[in-house]
């Protein structure tokens, strides 16, 4: 937590599920005058009792605060609480928190400039425990100048895991949903590979240590995949498509030996069949990046 | 390398292929005497060149060295060859790194038990040319004696990397495949990422970075995840599968808006919805084990 000051800004939070509480009471151990509105209100009870003031309305909750920050279960529901008050909005910034797609949070973008509002449009990575901890990350997209404005009262939900991704107000979703993929990504490798050595009576603890010198190697191969697919050419200095699939052939028939779960592998195997067949066997694995740019076969 | 030594003990590698030829290398490196066999002999040229003994038949190159290292296409080729010289096999030890499965390599050892030769299976996580160098890593399963007496020599191979797991003959081969599941799943999840931000010209190079942080973030849910998987028990002390679940729901929809691929998004789901069917909902995600374990539906 940041240290407490008398001076913090005013800050309003719309939404009081569990992680909106969690967003006001972070707010309020920093020290900010909190603003709660929720449409039950007794989910509030607990805030105030912490200091928070409960609005009796969601037009005075708004204009409370310079900062307003919204997070409900859905775009819907954001429209429908905040489309009323639009014109109380206008020369304050909103911040919305409420888990959407990258398409949901540019028209919301369009409507907050209609209604002369700042917008960001962020993306939580936490559960609702670790928020204003050092284990909460934050993505942020939309006007830099308003983040900035607003970033050290951000920082009391999260100080060091505040991140300001880029004006496209898209990016925070995108980015939320490509980090997620990476995380289960690995976690479903490792489970295919526990599975397998299970079968073996190899213990998953056992396995772990292996498996994350593997994780941590395999960064290296995201960052020189990462050039390769940003230059649009795929030299081989490594393992070649072909050599990949050979081994995805191996693994197919691994676990269809072992009677584990096939479908992880028959999808990596497919992929990369797919990209040989496209001319990209002899190409290093960056060359995959075409086959996850189409539409499924 | 070692540090060159005329009392390196001899080693011979049977099967000249680009792999077979960076081992022999190796050991010639690393000062062994190398006695090397193939099929078609001119595969031999460059190593005696570095001072190989080029053998007359599959018969003297077994018998020259107590090491005998055998890496060629597949099993079928490493019996084909060495069936008919078991009688001199008997006494030493067999190092096969031919890549094949954890059944054909438990078959071999029975094979290796009666012609009454010592048998580790191996599996190689390395291209050639990083064999011998600190990116090689080579895994070995057998009988841990008939390792520990030939540590040295097999340290030429990968001197950091040279990892005995255990008496288990086939774990070689599942680490193998273990191993690389992971990798893969790594690298497709990050490819499933950067199709997406690619969506919004994002390039590859600036989602590697946050990537490679989640990557290194997703080592302790392994660690912790793969102690639930022990223990048999999954609670939840972060997110549910169920919440997983609607992360997933999210990404499936923002494949499909996008127009990328929504293959590996819609396993990941399909796998998280039989796990909150089979009554794994409010479990942490550790419990997707039990479907990695099951035959595929």
């Amino acid at each position: 937590m940041s240290t407490l000051s008398a001076s913090q800004s005013p800050v309003t939070v719309v939404g009081l599920g569990l992680m909106g509480q969690a967003l006001a009471a972070a707010f309020l151990a920093n020290g900010h005058p909190t603003t709660v509105w929720n449409r039950s209100a007794a989910k509030a009870d607990a805030l105030v009792a912490d200091g928070a003031t409960l609005a009796d309305s969601i037009r005075s909750a708004v204009e409370a605060s310079p900062l307003v920050v919204v997070c409900v279960s859905d775009y819907d529901a954001v429209h429908e609480l905040l489309d009323p008050v639009g014109a109380s909005l206008a020369g304050r910034t909103l911040v919305n928190l409420t888990t959407a797609s990258s398409t949901q949070a540019r028209e919301t973008a369009e409507w907050a400039t209609k209604i002369d509002s700042a917008y960001l449009d962020g993306a939580i990575l936490a559960l609702p425990q670790a928020i204003g901890t050092a284990d909460a990350t934050l993505l942020y997209s939309g006007p830099k100048a308003a983040f900035e404005e607003h970033q050290a009262a951000l920082q009391a939900l999260g100080e060091t895991g505040t991140v300001y991704l880029d004006e496209d107000h898209g990016l925070s979703a995108l980015y939320d949903m490509s980090i997620l993929s990476i995380m289960w990504g690995v976690l479903n490798g490792f489970m295919q590979g526990a599975a397998l050595l299970g079968t073996a009576n190899v213990k998953a603890t056992t396995f772990a240590t292996l498996a994350n010198t593997a994780i941590n190697v395999t960064t290296d191969y995201v960052s020189a995949f990462a050039q390769q697919i940003d230059e649009g050419r795929y030299p081989a200095t490594d393992a070649t498509v072909a050599i990949h699939m050979g081994g995805m052939e191996h693994l197919v028939q691994e676990t269809v030996a072992l009677g584990v779960n096939t479908e992880l592998p028959n999808l990596f195997l497919d992929l990369a069949r797919r990209a040989a067949a496209d001319g990209h066997a002899n190409d290093s694995y960056a060359a995959m990046i075409e086959q996850f740019r189409k539409p499924s076969i």
